[in-house]
């Protein structure tokens, strides 16, 4: 059972320093304190080092990256590898211009990174820039489906062990994968689209739970994949006639943090291959 | 009946590059997604051509304006210009400071506007910076009383006529100009001016509407007003004691995700002049 | 009873020039909304001076501070000095960084700043910040417990007759002073720390408040504080079993959107020491 991480989790406050886009910079905030952890963000380079230095993880997020920010990225990622605390990229929209995917790829080769988070287009972009050879143009769609499900796994395992990361791939079903593992989480709900903000908050969240589960890092970021999941059910589950896609962004949020490990374990639906 | 905009805005899930401010993009990324449509945020200049490049329409918004952002703005809108996708700016706070008027006015005088959308102050504004001669003094009040609304009408086609734009000033009634016709919806509730970002949300949905309704634009820049209305008052019915204009705000949003084209017909109360 | 402060807050609709991190800007806008003021964010130093001019008070937050930014706010601030428009600081984390304490303490020097408002760590590192000699450190934990009211009222008056000021300590309780009186605010909630925003909102909210009451801007503060820890509680008690802080930030605001004097004197609870 995972349910041990959601615990340490809620109980160790974790301080996370977030460079994230400002879209959805208030949900991830909230998500992070509803989830235990606690949230900082600061994005001048002339403080993200000293911020780093006593924070526990770095989330990275590039939805709205500017030639200020990402230099501020740089540095702060440069800092957290030196003080080994994890760092969680979320490479948004990574492939729509090639200011983000030259960042992106200047962000994964220049330091080590824990995971990355995006969805199956994001993680494919990815691969494609730092020349994966893998075919990734036979996933027929780019949505995680089950059928597709074999070839995420391979390309988020072969993208893992050339980056010596944690790659999660998030769809109709998530894909995390570690070296020659992966976990499948089944979790979750389509409305969870239809919100802006859901693949940041996970982020969020992974850098959250990695950063209080120290000792296992790749079952921690199963862990929160499942408890974004399980939040997204509930969310969807207390909607009544009138709700829409804005009370059900409080309902996720929400929904982590009233989420306890008894729920957690009686919900979360994943397999290991 | 104006309910094929709203359902064509509904099912082609256009998306929208939006320089939009930063106290409410999160308003107006998820009232992109309830109209069907799809947020992309992104305002640097290494990246503006690109993005705007696969969007089907782009939203401007001075709300928060920087010399940063104003230049991608410039960027932007010349590349949205040259690719014929549709413009529609949100003049924020025009005539409130130098820097403000004068954005607004590059931005009308260097590129083809599809739509200019303001409160009354604001349209009076952009008619006096660009030298219309009609007596915009001569409008008691700037919330577009119905006892003004001749004036309204004859300021916003005379703009609409000088700029070749669809000009809207929003306010007790809404006056929707093109040429010489203008639509007056009526839709709308008080409590929309009691949250942040009714104005702006409004403005990307006017972009939504017409990005997804490239062969009237004018009629749908009327719908999405309409829709904006209906959701105004269909969130304060269901309000309840204790709630707020926080709640409020959620449940505007609510009501776009949704109205559908029977509810929408039946609601919006509209004239043809 | 401080009812008449909020009340005239409530009727005066006082505009408020925001320079805030971009965290919680929604909500500090929404929030002032709430309260019956209007919310002008704008921090473009090409803007700020002219913006402030028709602004009745100005709020400076160091949440998510940069280089752009702090330079404007040094220019807001200059210029509402000049104005006697009221200005309130939140400095947040200060201490922190070298670039927010070096900011917090530059503003503090340059300007004359009508309150100081931070939690007790802030309070206190803006204390060190400036060479007060009170032994801050002898304060055990940084909430503003019952036990170390003292310690709290000691410190915020010197700092209070250091700067001619009025400093706000926020924690479990609240400690408002000016000259050699303090007054201690016990309205409030826990849950309030579980949100991200509450105390840029009652930033946010103090400076409305004493726009709106120039004639005692000490009790106007009181008010406020007071107002915040009063929708606090309301906030909780409509809370039903799936809400969590997402929702609990919805009805904190709204809260603030419903609060009427009689509620206001009848659920207030302060001492003046």
């Amino acid at each position: 059972m995972l349910g041990k991480y959601l615990e340490s989790t809620k109980e160790k406050n974790a301080l996370i320093h977030c460079l994230t886009n400002y879209v959805t910079v208030n949900d991830v905030a909230n998500i992070l304190i509803a989830s235990g952890a606690s949230p900082i963000m600061a994005d001048d380079k002339a403080e993200v080092e000293e911020i780093n230095s006593f924070c526990q993880g770095l989330y990275l997020n590039i939805g709205t990256l500017n030639s200020r920010t990402i230099e501020s990225m740089q540095i702060a990622a440069k800092k957290a590898n030196e003080l080994n605390k994890p760092i969680v990229l979320d490479p948004v929209g990574v492939g729509a211009s090639k200011l983000r995917t030259t960042t992106a790829k200047s962000l994964i080769e220049n330091h080590k990174l824990a995971v990355i988070r995006g969805n199956i287009t994001e993680i494919k972009n990815i691969a494609h820039g730092i020349g994966t050879t893998h075919g990734v143009d036979s996933l027929a769609g780019d949505e995680g489906a089950y059928e597709n499900i074999n070839s995420v796994i391979e390309l988020t395992q072969e993208l893992a062990n050339k980056l010596d990361a944690i790659i999660i791939a998030t769809g109709i079903c998530d894909v995390i994968s570690y070296k020659n593992q992966s976990y499948i989480v089944r979790n979750g709900h389509p409305k969870m689209s239809k919100i802006t903000g859901s693949g940041c908050m996970l982020g969020a969240l992974i850098t959250a739970f990695i950063s209080s589960n120290p000792e296992d890092i790749f079952k921690a970021s199963v862990a929160a994949v499942m408890a974004m999941g399980i939040a997204g059910e509930i969310a969807f589950e207390r909607m009544s006639e009138f709700d829409g896609n804005s009370s059900y962004r409080n309902y996720l949020i929400d929904a982590i943090d009233n989420l306890d490990v008894n729920l957690f374990n009686a919900r979360g639906r994943y397999e290991c291959r």
